[in-house]
């Protein structure tokens, strides 16, 4: 005998397939919106259920956009000069956060992962390569992630980039600010007296 | 400027109202469905959408239940002479888990708390009452969650159904198994040696 009725099942089967999200959270969630206020269901069903109709890559960055540019290329305030690399349109969120970073973007949707399949063709390198040979870019900046598909990533673009006369450069890798020292990982540690800087 | 598109945004919002989410999580998830596979996206949106028309509560035990009764007050084999009850749905979900139980549940959607104006015509009490006074109900354990809202009502429900002629029962509080004694808190540790039983 199942434990709750199948509409209540289903949903719970649903709720875990995201990512995060196991057995007894999917649960929590599903109990969590059968007592919720209907309205609230309902917006988020709608949410869900509209939301990717209404979005597209941005044309040049590849982004996530409404229209033909996002928001990042289409602001007359931001510099042409640095481009930022990131893996997923996410990550361009994160980075954002920061408001120390006032150029435009690049997001190549994945990282290099041969083991997963994934190379060079997968990647939207060839629009960034474009873009730097349009000209008027001095810098790239590569954040794709601190991991070893995010590494190889940022080395295999610095390798097409730099015969192209821009300045590559890459995030900085250390400990994270407000941490410990004691939970740092030696690698992390380790890249971390690599980059130390004089004071 | 807004980080995202607002359909994204919309979607991070919804997301942020469920229990447990906050706006990082949010993120996480509205960009993973983002990418993932149309129809998991629209399973997940027709599932929100649709789940709590087909569901009501049971006229017993208020239970979530497709029908007029939830699967286990129409189980047969289940016995009649055991009420278990429980604050939420899940809760029971949660005490079914154990196989342990093979009695009826009574489930009454809260727990007392004056602080936020739960009094007992807030909770389903009248019906357990009946219940009981009806007959053939010999013993109910009052698996009300361990905490103070729980505790009292607990308390308030064993004044109530012990002059019936019941006996009434509260499940064991004590250090939970498999963990550290070092992590128990000293209420339940106090709890624990309270309860302690002879070998």
């Amino acid at each position: 005998m199942q434990d709750y009725p199948a509409p209540l099942a289903a949903l719970v089967d649903e709720l875990r397939r995201l990512p995060g999200i196991g057995q007894k959270t999917a649960q929590r969630l599903a109990f969590h919106l059968m007592k919720a206020p209907e309205g609230e269901v309902q917006r988020l069903a709608a949410a869900l259920a509209g939301f990717r109709a209404a979005l597209r890559l941005c044309t040049v960055c590849n982004a996530v956009a409404e229209g033909e540019l996002c928001a990042y290329c289409a602001d007359p305030a931001r510099s042409d000069r640095t481009l930022c690399v990131v893996e997923e349109p996410l990550n361009l969120v994160v980075v954002e956060r920061t408001r120390d970073f006032k150029g435009r973007y690049h997001v190549l949707h994945g990282a290099l992962s041969p083991l997963s399949g994934v190379g060079p063709e997968e990647l939207r390198i060839e629009g960034l390569l474009e873009r730097v040979r349009r000209g008027g870019v001095e810098e790239v900046i590569l954040a794709t992630s601190p991991t070893v598909e995010g590494e190889a990533t940022a080395v295999y673009l610095a390798r097409l980039l730099k015969p192209l006369g821009v300045k590559v450069t890459r995030i900085a890798m250390g400990v994270p600010v407000g941490a410990d020292l004691d939970w740092a990982d030696e690698v992390t540690l380790a890249k971390a007296l690599e980059g130390r800087r004089e004071y």
